[in-house]
């Protein structure tokens, strides 16, 4: 997997990408993430990337040459897969980091100040992406929040291949509570069906709490689920008979 | 606004919000946004801050002591507003950021492994957000995301004060498209009337532009529109009438 990162602060991003999890897995080689400076695609002597808007109103918009030569000088000219960053796209979610993980490789396009200019877009930006309904100063923050989604499926970056399967959203369920050491911890408990040993009630349990809490926090996902079997109908009736004593 | 980050990665937060605009905010002394490491409060001698998930399972779950020492030691006793970020949380957005920019401070705490003992949220975590439907190798990412929303917001950290209040999402729509020099790029023209000084009739042009692209690409939101005056009424007439004609 590589992925390119178009952005006016490289340094920014090169540094939370060397860190942690996403960190190790560029080490090891398994997935690249480049951050290369539109800037530097800037020709006039001044490197200009930005200009007052044809229009009038506030702020600066990005020119658009030299957004279009830093990602000719990315592609070589071959067609690489575009995503740009804009609380104009559509919502980032699991589902579209699934299907960016399928290409091999993806350039991400930062915006900064009050936008890009619209041809730039139109020639070279295959889809924009959102990552949620609120406006962030640029598009760095959102752009690793992508990379990162994709880069932990990558096989080999997390600890163990299947980390991911049973993690949120994954199965369009919430998580099911944690709980570690001590036992006992400021007069607190651990629920006791985790000390038993008795790995069906375990697995009993948490699958309930999965769902108690999706049906409670989450109902547009709880609206999605159906039971499977026997025992999910068992646990639907059981949580529907504790909301009613509540 | 002071923003504390928990996280046991401090450096990546740090070196983030030295950056660009919320770091020229911090250095003028508007917000400060302090990211303390969890793992300087485990006080075994390797400095443990995770440990096994009671009832099993893959994964590291985060322990309730180290994080409640370094939560008292922010909070000095006193109680100050904590947010967790987790999938599992309410989704942020423009509001929630709002919200959170009339505390004068707030703490976010970071999640990574597995998650973190349900006890200490339990104990001292007001409210879980989440920044969108999908799974990332840990909350600094989503955690810089909300600091950066609310920072925005606080007077005198973007050039005019009025920047945001234009901007996607603040009044529902999404916003209109912007271009910058030169009027011919590459074959491409700027729209006619950008370059008219007409002020009304660009002023009128951007906001059917926006109520187009919201009615197109998010009917979720035009859903919540309504006309506000006679204008408005014949913008939505015309657009109506080109999608027919598309």
């Amino acid at each position: 997997m590589r992925i390119d990162i178009m952005t006016l602060f490289p340094s920014l991003i090169e540094g939370v990408m060397q860190e942690s999890i996403i960190g190790r897995a560029q080490a090891k080689g398994l997935i690249e993430i480049r951050a290369t400076n539109i800037r530097d695609y800037a020709l006039d002597k001044h490197h200009k990337a930005d200009d007052a808007p044809y229009g009038g109103g506030r702020g600066m918009v990005m020119l658009p040459e030299p957004l279009y030569l830093c990602h000719e000088a990315l592609t070589g000219g071959e067609h690489v897969h575009t995503v740009m960053m804009s609380a104009q796209g559509a919502p980032f979610n699991q589902a579209k980091a699934r299907e960016l993980l399928a290409r091999e490789r993806f350039i991400i396009v930062c915006g900064h100040y009050e936008g890009i200019d619209q041809r730039f877009i139109d020639t070279c930006v295959d889809e924009e992406i959102s990552i949620g309904d609120f406006v962030l100063t640029g598009g760095e923050i959102p752009a690793m929040a992508v990379a990162d989604a994709v880069c932990r499926m990558v096989p080999g970056v997390l600890p163990d291949e299947t980390a991911f399967q049973e993690e949120s959203h994954w199965n369009g369920l919430l998580e099911y509570p944690q709980y570690t050491h001590p036992a006992q911890w400021r007069g607190l408990e651990v629920p006791p069906v985790l000390l038993s040993g008795h790995h069906a009630n375990i697995a009993r349990w948490r699958h309930k709490m999965s769902l108690k809490r999706t049906r409670r926090d989450r109902p547009d996902l709880f609206a999605q689920w159906a039971p499977q079997d026997k025992q999910d109908k068992k646990i639907l009736a059981e949580i529907l008979a504790e909301e009613q004593e509540d």
